[in-house]
């Protein structure tokens, strides 16, 4: 057995300690680190479901789904977190999703990579959509945090219903965008990722669709009990560590949603497959500024529950100049371990202020 | 007489009914759409009667001609709201003149031109100048707004003196560039944009200049007239739409100043001829920003309605992600239509941001 | 003797004049004068020696000694401002330093040398990795400053323990850019700068150390006096020619202390040497975000005059949009007179907007 899949097993085990310590009162924040823990396999899991049904179902069908389910944690997560009416961590939360696959993802996939390769290239055309994309996805949270900080007069009401305008416009966006990559300019796209994918997918094999979608069920299904278990234990488990709810939201959460897709990014940045990472890296921060926050907005006003785009404005200041910089180093289509320590740099900068910023209102 | 014609005589029709409707006192809102819709046509044949006189003067006193004359149905309109006091109201149409180029007009160019062709392509070189330029002017509007956010105690007597200067800048900047593109460095420009001018000029007739000086006259004329009808019925007719004075100056009335420019853009690009549609469509932004607005600076210090620099913050923010998108878009002197939907999608986003934005002191 | 040499002699003159004016009180404005204009040829002085000494000690450890003594005047004279209180002036020099060496050096070395040279190009992936790391001390400078200004309750201690913390991942980076430029991918440099500054250094004379590292000494100990007398009759003799403490700070502490980088800057383009006039412009930029102004952190802790980089929100727009346009003109690797025009205008704005800017309050 590999050590990879024995980390993953041992991982496994937190999944009936993290129910254990829930009902048998082993503390909030023993829950918190267990729950934590127990996500980390089940989303690799999922991970690995989604692209096996993938394999069977075809790429257009399989790139949806994988489209679709690719961020499925984090919305699993953030649906928890919003029912329990903690709005101001599920925004947290996608500003550290967004800030991760940017920087920390991105910045540490180029700079392992680029300590065993001098100099390593991509796709720059797919890489400068991609950042008008990111630039898009700045500019609808940007609006109605704006609208809030430079006017006095505006209504709770007006930012719902031009969060809810904005986040239709996104989904449909979104939906072009998926369209664009996988049909009329699908071949902009073949080039790196696929060819990465396939190698690593392993072509040949037939995956048992059946087992994988029942992989797929079982693991979403525990993701949503250990979801509940982490957000119902956060806020007594956080302040107990002395770290504020906003800290958490952005640092904490995102690592635990996105383990699965760093160690993919990373992973295959060192086989030099830079297409594949970025697509993976930038890719996340895309669907979720795309598609998973709009769909939290629209969630959170059907569960009563209204969140809209208007971010604390540290947290847009944070989202605005993680885009900037993963712009400016990836649009030329190179990338080298000096550009993955401006990455990380910016990543480090960014946190240490998350750390440093004082409670907000209504946030802890 | 083809359809294009038959809306031009359609449209035409509007002068005498606009004139009567303000006369004959058929009510504001009535006044506002039928100088609107009046002002169209005229545009279009002032647009019509500069390119004509420019093919007998040559190209450089021609090309000087199309950049002073170009955005002259929008600099009267300007100079009459300004004289009627409408100081946010013009500040407003300069936004919105700025915003409607960059994402609405390039952003259909883009994208009709994109559905007829896979990729379409530019000079790029031109496109990071004149995003550069762009820059320039974001830096104009926010020196001074930004001047009045982060300081209490800065006075309207300093923002203007600054404005004063900053303009008188712009206008040198503007004269340099003209200078660059006309003389030292023409040949950048020649290869997409005269090519397609000489074509759609059809080079070898010879346009009888008098006749289109009197066009340009009696056109100019007329819509001095209308743009006092449009302006004088602008505050009453909008209230009675239910619209602010803000989302009538950013999104409306820039409709109307620059439809003529609209059609030209998207029409040109459908012929894959990319390098005339920017140049249309940033140039005319570049005039707006670099020679209209400064322009209007000094005249509202003649006509003793100081205008400043100093925008409201939120336009400044549109304009500033406007600019952004757009220069993230173009620069690589390539287009395609999703690159066309991110633009409209951002155009949408900020005109509902505008929609749902409340009544600012002063516009409304 | 050249004219350069006799200009040199007539500067070094107003060493002992200076010395005069301050040792039998001629007033604080001749003081602030003659000191300034001292300076001068001691910068250059140490400029030519830190040269001299790096030919003979080797390219590794003489980039050190350039990285490290480049700036030595700047440090000098922000040591003694920090050392009397003046910790906004010191920020202001910091500003101004960056604004004027990528807007005013950048600016005029590609308007002269454009009008010599229809196109210039240097190295663009260098500048896209400059680019990026200036983005980064924008994001360094931005994340305190914002965190201010969007939240009343951060503390002054947080403020300055995160300043601290940024500061010490900043001369991280700076350690890690030098590595980068100098050993891991030095080929990338190599073209045109090293080819420049060979050429420039008559590369066979045997430079005496002994004599450059007296002359050394002697200048930076002379410096340190005249930085003394500078600070000690700044505010005097500022507010005696009707100035801010801000805009001489910004303005025109700037360009003593860089005068002798603006000469090489501007003379090497000249002989289309882009490359290395670049890397005087940018590097200097450089060093002072990531290497000065955390020294100056580190310092002002040690010195008990505790200063973070919390900026004021309008120096930190300048430096934001001067980056932003410095790199939206050199990220291509081309440049004409016309990019240098757009710099240099951007610089008279910014710097028309200090001039009218308010009196801040701890400043002036």
């Amino acid at each position: 057995m590999s050590v990879k899949k024995k980390v993953f097993f041992v991982l496994l085990a937190f999944v009936p300690v993290s129910i254990a310590a829930h009902f048998l009162g082993w503390g909030e924040l023993t829950v918190f680190v267990t729950a934590g823990l127990a996500i980390l396999p089940l989303a690799a899991w999922m991970g690995t479901a989604t692209e096996e049904i993938a394999v069977v179902v075809g790429p257009s069908l399989g790139g949806l789904l994988n489209a679709t389910f690719g961020n499925a944690t984090e919305l699993i997560i953030a649906l928890f977190a919003l029912r329990a009416g903690l709005v101001d961590v599920v925004k947290a939360s996608i500003t550290g999703s967004i800030i991760g696959n940017l920087l920390l993802v991105m910045g540490l996939a180029m700079l392992l990579g680029g300590f065993r390769h001098k100099e390593q290239s991509f796709q720059p055309d797919v890489a400068r959509l991609n950042a008008a994309s990111m630039n898009l996805a700045v500019i609808a949270i940007l609006v109605p945090t704006a609208m809030e900080f430079t006017s006095k007069s505006v209504s709770r009401i007006a930012l719902q219903n031009l969060s809810l305008a904005v986040a239709a416009v996104l989904i449909l966006v979104y939906g072009l965008t998926l369209l664009f990559s996988m049909k009329t300019h699908s071949y902009l796209y073949d080039v790196g990722v696929v060819e990465g994918s396939e190698q690593l997918a392993n072509n040949d094999h037939k995956p048992n669709v059946w087992k994988w979608m029942g992989v797929l069920l079982l693991c979403t299904l525990l993701v949503s009990f250990e979801s509940e278990f982490l957000v119902g234990s956060l806020e007594a488990a956080t302040s107990e560590l002395g770290l504020t709810a906003l800290f958490t939201g952005v640092v904490i959460v995102p690592i635990i949603g996105n383990a699965a897709e760093h160690a993919t990014a990373v992973t295959v940045a060192m086989k030099n497959k830079m297409d594949l990472s970025l697509s993976v890296a930038v890719g996340s921060s895309m669907q979720i500024a795309l598609f998973v926050a709009p769909v939290l907005v629209i969630a959170g006003r059907l569960l009563g529950q209204p969140m809209d785009l208007d971010f604390n404005p540290f947290e847009l200041v944070a989202v605005a100049v993680s885009v900037l910089i993963a712009n400016s180093i990836s649009s030329d289509g190179k990338s080298n371990w000096l550009e993955g320590t401006l990455l990380l740099a910016s990543y480090v900068i960014l946190g240490l202020a998350f750390y440093f910023h004082p409670v907000i209102e209504g946030i802890g």
